[in-house]
């Protein structure tokens, strides 16, 4: 009997289709309408004068730039360093360059998750690690989070404790993605030392710690453990997304492994963006970088924050994040913020991402909320898209949506 | 119980290790030694200016080019363009961008294959998409090839016929690497029509398809079927591999699902390198440059050719290919190529592909031979390359390596 087309993929690709957030990256240039949805940074804040400069340069004295190689030397040894201004200082053989982040993650999860195996995660994460472990059809045992402290250490804990153990537990130190929370310190070492304890490896996946805004910054959780936590950096957020480009802190045994498995994936050859990142770090300063970059996220995250007191409805509730590009706002009288979101594109011109869209397990999780960002809009547009966002949510709590079956959405 | 590192890896990942491939891409740079190894393109034919100037332009012009975003439609279209040329027309929204043709298939076998399922291959195949099944556990039958018509098709269909089908067929229709040969018309025909009988995917990666070198070029398998033969093409051999961009050509209904594979893989947004290519391919002529190339592999290839005549052992056979970076010499008196490789490196500084290193099941193949590049050295390196290689094998005749096991081997 003859299959269709559908018939031969794989079950998980069956029924599979574009994520909430992939769908919106096609909604950003609508014009008038003000996007606080995505985790997009500053388009200001790119070096293309000095990126253009560092390719021609490079491009002019080395055409083997563009040829079949291994990955750059050279930007293993800058990664290093930026591990030291980051607080957990690293030897350039244990760095693995990568395409960014989401690909740090995407071998990591191949080199970790068996088919069927089981992962730690909190019940609200960051989108791209559900879409990795997907196609393994695992077991996710999801852990609460508190919004002052971070990921539940004693859970995890519990997680651990299980037999078999899980193939790893997923953590997002600084400015968590969605719920904009740092881990407290002494969480930090508590998992480290259950990473540790129990041999179980833990993910760390670090795109906003070089982002933190007050006060000393905090070390990633990797600085208390460098054997059981893997650290995944990205240049995508400090300097420029489209460069592809992020890292891997791992112990040097993983390192021949994370080679076959990109491979696999990319065939593990330097591009050519290896080397013009390289150039770039070698003649622009890092640190005025960060400190500029610093600079602007602080002064949005503060009008963000003072946008939300003038405009939100009493019944939210946020807290200031110390890191990275989001504010999440609890909405506890606001019983579906997908319906919400629906109404803030066609009424107000004002994109969000619900709370909904990062859920590991649907309905299951500890309190509703939205994610804003405030890293891709200028102090003005947060005002406006706040205050526009506020009327779609007073008028939610006034009169929320129908809870009776409505037929065009079954 | 405390586990150790390895213990926590996920079985395959275990006793990984880097491919013989991988290995030598570290050899390359050493000097005096003539690498008849690697399929590297030349780098005299990049087009470094040009894409100097086109990196400039967009930098300057736009910087949003360095932000997070879809991948970039006008490519698409001119992948379609391209796609005329080689014979097998389709629409831009059948197109879907990767970063290389290892990508494409690392994605489509993440689409069609479970775990423990099934594939069909020749025997010695591209070791990359050995490194894609790898994890799946995957059972592969394979098939033989004729050295003058490609894969044997009628052992294809057999397969075909079993229950349950295989996850896809693996074709790699010119140049094919390693064996060199061309699959026949007849049999291209017949492939597709396989796949659509059985309802079974064939995955066609296509790399050197637009380096064909004598008479008029072959159609691509898609030209018989566009409905189960997927084509995977490449920008690596036709202008530069470290801009790491490629291109699937596969039915709309699965563009949404390779969207899902690749965000998980690396996000899916557009590096900046396709815009480059895009304008890079706005402002050249395809055509000329493509006549260049060809016309500078086809003299190395002619010089190769007419080398292995002047220096080769008289039980040494090899084909003219039509296509691609490759000749694939048999020798049958030759009983361990690997063996010759490491008395090319230590003794007369040239080096090869043994055929060993394609073997998808070891040992089990059809015949012993070696894989000779011609792409990646000029016409008296090749010279030179294949008179030392000539005497390597020479001596391998005369005193085949002893069969009494070696100590320092077990």
């Amino acid at each position: 009997m003859r299959r269709d087309l559908l018939g031969a993929l794989a079950p998980w690709a069956r029924n599979t289709r574009a994520s909430t957030i992939q769908q919106l990256l096609t909604l950003v240039p609508r014009p008038g309408q003000i996007s606080l949805a995505l985790g997009l940074p500053a388009v200001e804040t790119f070096p293309a004068r000095e990126l253009a400069q560092a390719a021609r340069e490079i491009l002019e004295a080395e055409p083997t730039a563009l040829q079949y190689g291994p990955p750059f030397e050279p930007l293993k040894h800058q990664v290093a360093a930026l591990m030291s201004r980051r607080g957990a200082p690293c030897r350039p053989e244990q760095v693995f360059l990568t395409a960014g982040a989401q690909q740090g993650m995407s071998l990591l999860a191949r080199l970790l998750l068996e088919y069927r195996g089981s992962v730690v995660t909190e019940e609200r994460i960051y989108t791209g690690l559900q879409q990795v472990i997907e196609p393994f059809e695992p077991d996710v045992r999801t852990v609460a989070t508190d919004l002052a402290a971070g990921m539940d250490v004693e859970a995890v804990a519990v997680q651990l404790a299980r037999h078999p153990p899980p193939a790893f537990v997923y953590v997002i130190p600084d400015g968590h993605n969605p719920l904009a929370v740092g881990i407290s310190v002494g969480r930090r070492r508590e998992l480290a030392e259950l990473a540790r304890r129990f041999g179980v490896p833990v993910i760390e996946d670090d795109p906003y710690g070089l982002l933190q805004y007050d006060g000393p910054p905090v070390p990633p959780v990797r600085a208390w453990d460098d054997e059981w936590v893997f650290y995944v950096g990205s240049f995508s957020k400090i300097l420029a997304p489209a460069l592809r480009a992020g890292w891997l802190v791992v112990p040097e045994i993983l390192v021949p492994r994370l080679e076959v498995a990109k491979e696999a994936a990319d065939i593990n050859a330097a591009p050519f963006t290896q080397r013009v990142i390289s150039r770039l770090l070698d003649t622009i300063s890092i640190d005025s970088h960060l400190d500029a970059l610093r600079g602007i996220y602080r002064a949005r995250r503060d009008a963000m924050l003072s946008a939300l007191g003038r405009h939100f409805p009493e019944e939210a509730r946020w807290r200031r994040p110390a890191a990275g590009l989001f504010v999440w706002v609890e909405l506890p009288g606001v019983p579906d913020t997908l319906e919400a979101l629906r109404s803030g594109i066609e009424r107000e011109g004002v994109t969000f991402l619900p709370g909904e869209a990062f859920e590991v397990h649907a309905g299951r999780r500890s309190h509703a909320g939205i994610r804003l960002n405030f890293s891709h809009v200028s102090c003005d547009q947060i005002e406006e898209g706040v205050a526009r966002l506020g009327r779609v949510l007073k008028r939610a709590l006034v009169a929320p949506p129908s809870t009776q079956p409505q037929e065009q959405s079954r």
